[in-house]
């Protein structure tokens, strides 16, 4: 196994034909979660590819595993036991109304694991990436110790740890996630931040919460990245998204790649969105893609973005994209108009 | 019951999956009608909103009646029997085709009923306002009458009444519509109208037909909803939309309202459009909610327009969006890409 | 066109799902009506079958012609024009819940058609074998006497005319129905008289109302299957189905033709239903190919009873079975268990 | 209010076409529990019945309220607020695999609300009956304290108290369960008691445990039914379903009511089983629409079984059938093959 | 029977619920393939259409013949044989992700096929116009020839032969399409060449190959129609779609004929796509209806524009619209903002 | 890897809602063949499973091996490449009419496979059990080489070999595949002889053909089992499953194992049947788990019977059962009614 990702699936639960959860009577169902859809991603572009989470014993579970397994995930080390999958509901928005999320992830089987299941000499045994978001230690303070341990691990056998910081204001507060991120970035190698990332997660002032002109905060994002690096020296790598939101239908999607100081930089995908979900997990897998297979910083991060708008072409959370795909949707000519 | 809406209640069949009519084999199932749409928009904002119709003692009536109290109308003064309910089929239009729409409501339970069978004392007892649309009066010549019977019972009994003009050329021609309006109009506090109704309903001109550019004749809309409060002086506000309408999938909406002398006008909401049906009835509830909580002119035109435009984003008649919602669609930074 | 069968065509809407009309919110669509799901078998079974009614000039009379197309009914001397397509709601039952059924047929295209209409020596012109039910001068009085003008053409012609009593206590009660039959059955050749049809359509006692004992009842059929022949000597052929039903999904299926004098009789099928409707039909159809064909009595009825217990076997109105697969069903050893 | 029942209710999520969770990808969704379908039974039958649980102030708990009210329910007296609705996935068996549940109800809105939430001489104004099941006290201590308090209300109210006992291995233990149990039988006029319910709730042994013999074993039931309004002297009156399930395709039903010291039993029914979940619920309904008529002992049984049988039949946890099917059951001739 | 369209029919499956193929459990079935569709469309247009192919003797090749039969097509000289039907799987593009499609299409009745199956003299009987397209002869060598020799008798008959060269670079090579072609162009009266088939199929260079600009490569296009007309003057007529295509959502469409040494040009339509699939058929029925009813040359071009434009809003391969609707689709105003 | 099975993989096509392929219009979707089922049930049981087949470079091929995956098989030894994947597609029988099944599997990427490109030596390192059907051989003449040459690398390397007999009568006549078993089975260890194979594939008589009362022949199978154990001395262990089928629907099912001269049998299961496909795979799976788990000759065969009647409650063709689900089903008091 080359790549562990480790965080929380969950059922996913979305109204039939467009509707409303108050007017649907049926659900499609996904099993998805940020880390799991990054390590379908690297199975997919041909990785030898782990995940880590804990299952409950029934057929939510094992209908969990059984996605991953279908896509190519290895999921030997998948802890099984607790009370329940958490869910979600998944409510896509159009025109005037925003796409809503009701969660129900509240006592699930990672939420309420112990500290002590996760064994890490064997569950990072062979590892050389390991991948975590920062959604992860936000599930519980048993996960947030977890976790460090496992960083520990990792810094200490000379394991790669990526970071997308990924921060949910539904699951804590800046100031809680700030403290325990300070404690966590230290083991960082790579790291990813995006729109609120750098204020909530770290305190960095990068961007001023408004999607409809990330882009034209370039270069306020351009130091933020940065400033990463110099706080945490260990971390060389910082990749950033940056967007301008015109409509649910309708962004311009672009991305920055800093490594070992220099600046990388995409032109802007302008993008019709099928479903806005999953997109940063996506560009993690695309620019893990990129550093595993030892690509130059240029095309690792054309690489990302294009496999990250790819994704708001496909329902459900896993980026079903091929490498042939990412490599069209690249180049000029291909169906997002690629405005360079 | 603090509102009473008058009107017909169909069962609406849409093709599955896009289809048309004629490759079909299935609908989707809905409930739905100009004046019950209104009275379940009340209802959802916190209302006591009640509806009066008349349905068929079959599980088609129960399934109206069902769906109505789903959502928190009042259906205690509903009356039942007759044939059958009245349906439509629709065939959601998109690119160069039109949306298309086959009525099947002749010989409905409602169209049938006798004009005694409305006993207005207590229909209307406690009731606050009453609202119909111009689609009431054309089902029957009996219900013209029982209408009627019902408006000068509000005059009498101090209710205010509230009218959407709602011209609708397959009922009725506007040398009809003209006369019997006139009749009604006397009855009316507040007006909603919209495009043709001006001319065909109460033959006015301020709209030249032509749904591609109803904005840019702002200045022909301001001197007809003048107009109408000239002609009917009890009719002290009269509320409009103006559309551009660039395609099945695209158009603008704002809205106009004109109350006690003075101008209130909206910023224009440029939409993607999901289903264009029902986007009136939601204007009017948005109206009458901002009447009825005391909401000033502006605050009122505004909520009416992003109700309005909110109801386009939901699948069915029914407008199915929260106040906060619809307060959230107002705001600069919503979804709607709000232009001031 | 050798075979011409008149009569409604309708709108089949069915509940997805199994559920309640009360429950659901989407139905299946079929067209069907007896005298069409007659020529669509006599299509499917090879012969050049025609079909005779009024349909509307919208998507929904395009879709009903359509179907009939689409299974080889020539549809060339359908009427066009008129109101509506009748429908008909289905909702089927199970256990301990009977099928129910909720019509919509009043004020059809075929409904409100003028006697004059009917242009019989266009529409007969080369037919050598005229099908009606009693569903047709049920309809309305025009229709009941377009119908006696088409019969009276055929008798001076040489078509041949069948007859399938088909009573509808939901259309005509039996002293009108008596009436009427007493006017057409001079004319008729070949009659179907099943359950409740003798007496309900020509006051002939042979059946006591139970389906749950046709079959027990047997001696009483052959006898009012004689009377008939008796009190209309023109009549030379009748035939009837026997059933004992037990529940909605068991029930045992028999048939017996009266045929010059002689009885005819078949095994008797145990049957697992699946939609209980359009038997009758999927039953004339059968009988009129055992007669076109030339098959002997004995052939004739095993291949009807056949036909119409597969029929049993199909969603939707009409007996998408082909020849081989009744053939099948007529031998030991298929999975109707035959009892010899 | 003339009714109040009191107790959880869930989403249902059931896989789509007949497959299993493991396989499915999609869910029918529905809401149901088993006091919220007794309230929807009752509303059904034309009573002004109410339901009180706790919902989550989201659109699954809209979508629960909306349901009830759809069919009637008043759920004026419903409580708003708490983390979640509560869940539970239905795989229906068939053949020779069982229907299994999966449960997801931990941490539900309802499971975490406090005893002093509950101010019941509000909640019980006007009210006449209040009907609980034995799941509600098994949800939480804190609701097991509200609802002891409810029933303390009842009596000093003269309030007549339902108890359907309504064991559920998977929330408590027997022992618990009868100690809980035996706390509240005092406050019980008319308790329900199916299968496992004499021994796992109130220690007495009345059958074996093996479903495939219920109706078999109609002597220890009448000991059983005895014993309890010996033991619960203002118990007066005990009702029993006793079954033999063949398979789960088809079973047996019948039922037992003891009143005032007298059986009353009803013929068994002969069933086929499309979804065998509420039945009991169903039962509890229509024993007490028999009870709050005024229907005599035999006629009540009769009409509280024919409701649970037709459950059966009914897709979802709600018995969406009218009373006009209900004696349709009851009486010989109906579909469900009643043997006397 | 007017016209006869000759080639491949085929099941297109499409994943449920705008799915990819590797995550879909189902798929939407329609029956379709370019003459198919032509003919289809000729018969929505009141001609009588005539359809050529080999459908395998099974249900798959009796629904193929019922969709045709369904929409009107002669299906009276379809053969029937071979060892199964051609199908494609078709998964819709949107956002960045391109349409794609796995054809399956290899060892179908019509590809395997004997060259004397055809019996021209018959199968042409009465035919005033030929249809085919240059998937036809790539279909195989035995269809090929039989196509030849079906062109020859039409020569010597006077039916005049129309051929849209539809270029399919995965079935057959550049060079080796020209050589066939250039045996068959001399019998082709009427021609449609769009995009690559100037260069592929005819070795004339007119379009560079970049979609996303053929509108901007008008006069290109001009000289290449011309150059048909020299290299094969029995063909007097050229007709070409020419297109922007901005993403899969959004395009721009125009055409242009050449008639007898003048050129005929419809203004462009920018359309929002629903499928892009089939639009070329659609746009050759529509030339051939202006050919047949004698529309004048700019009537002709506009007519077949709008009726392309108005298959990328239907779903499926057929053109399911009606002439009003293609009518109104060519007139300013329409939803398809049409820019003279 | 424990286990490998050899064979086709398909794709199985199924029409929605019960409908018949004429008149559907969408099918569900599933990936299966007989060995893969047996692969997929192995994995379900614990084992680790592999499968050995050749699947096409194409979605369709990514979701066969997608669907193994999911379900625990490794499919690490697959080979990829050639033109298509098999399909069939399987049209659900009910009451009079029996399933049926197109199949479309000619020229699939397994049935044009080379005998070179099975790498024997490779494909079977450190299998224990190798697994094949009679279907296998019928695939092609290369294939029977292929598979022949695996048997040979079986019995030099002490590699266990279990036949299913499994003839096909599509595939191929008796006479072909008795001379072609005749060379295979002396490889053969355990072998599974059902209702025709005897005859049909080894010349042995032991059923008549009629599969309404196998297991009333149970003699005659007895004394065929130990023939073939006479004729082929390595095949120690022969298992037989027996059959009475009533109807579509109702059939009783037992089975014999015939092992080291002993024979062991099962009571009947009374089964009702969900999809009568795959029950022998999943048969033959519960035979392998039987002796690779070392249960004794009779838990083996109760084991394999009641997985194998379970799988008819499953729809698709794997068997998507747990352990827990088929020790239910074997014990008395599951709702299989057992008869002992």
């Amino acid at each position: 196994m080359k790549t562990l990702t480790f965080g929380e699936m969950m059922l996913r639960l979305k109204p039939l034909a467009f509707e409303r959860i108050l007017q649907t009577n049926g659900f499609e169902a996904a099993y998805g979660g940020a880390e799991a859809n990054v390590a379908v991603s690297l199975a997919q572009l041909g990785h030898h590819s782990g995940y880590l989470t804990k299952l409950p014993n029934n057929p939510l579970g094992e209908a969990a595993i059984g996605t991953l397994r279908k896509f190519g995930v290895d999921t030997s080390r998948v802890l099984r036991g607790g009370p329940r999958l958490g869910m979600y509901f998944f409510e896509k928005g159009n025109g005037a109304r925003s796409t809503s999320v009701v969660y129900d992830r509240a006592g699930s089987s990672i939420a309420t694991a112990d500290t002590e299941e996760f064994d890490w000499p064997t569950l990072l045994d062979g590892v050389e990436v390991f991948y975590f978001s920062g959604i992860t230690p936000a599930i519980s303070k048993s996960l947030e110790l977890a976790l460090k341990a496992g960083l520990e691990y990792c810094q200490a056998n000379q394991i790669q740890v990526v970071c997308d910081l990924n921060y949910r204001g539904k699951m804590w507060q800046p100031e809680t996630a700030q403290k325990v991120m300070a404690e966590l970035m230290p083991f960082v190698d790579v790291c990813i931040a995006n729109d609120e990332d750098f204020e909530a997660m770290l305190g960095i002032k990068a961007f001023d919460g408004d999607l409809s002109h990330g882009i034209d905060q370039i270069e306020d994002f351009r130091v933020g990245m940065q400033e990463i690096t110099k706080r945490y020296p260990n971390c060389k790598t910082v990749a950033s998204v940056l967007r301008n939101i015109h409509s649910v239908e309708q962004s311009d999607w672009m991305a920055i790649l800093y490594q070992d100081g220099k600046f990388y930089e995409t032109p802007t995908h302008h993008i019709n969105v099928m479903e806005g979900v999953a997109a940063g997990d996506a560009f993690g897998a695309g620019l893990l893609h990129g550093l595993l297979s030892g690509l130059d910083g240029q095309e690792t991060i054309e690489f990302a973005i294009a496999a990250s708008v790819l994704k708001l072409s496909v329902s459900g959370d896993l980026n079903l994209v091929t490498e042939a795909e990412i490599r069209a949707a690249m180049s000029k000519g291909s169906n997002a108009r690629l405005s360079r």
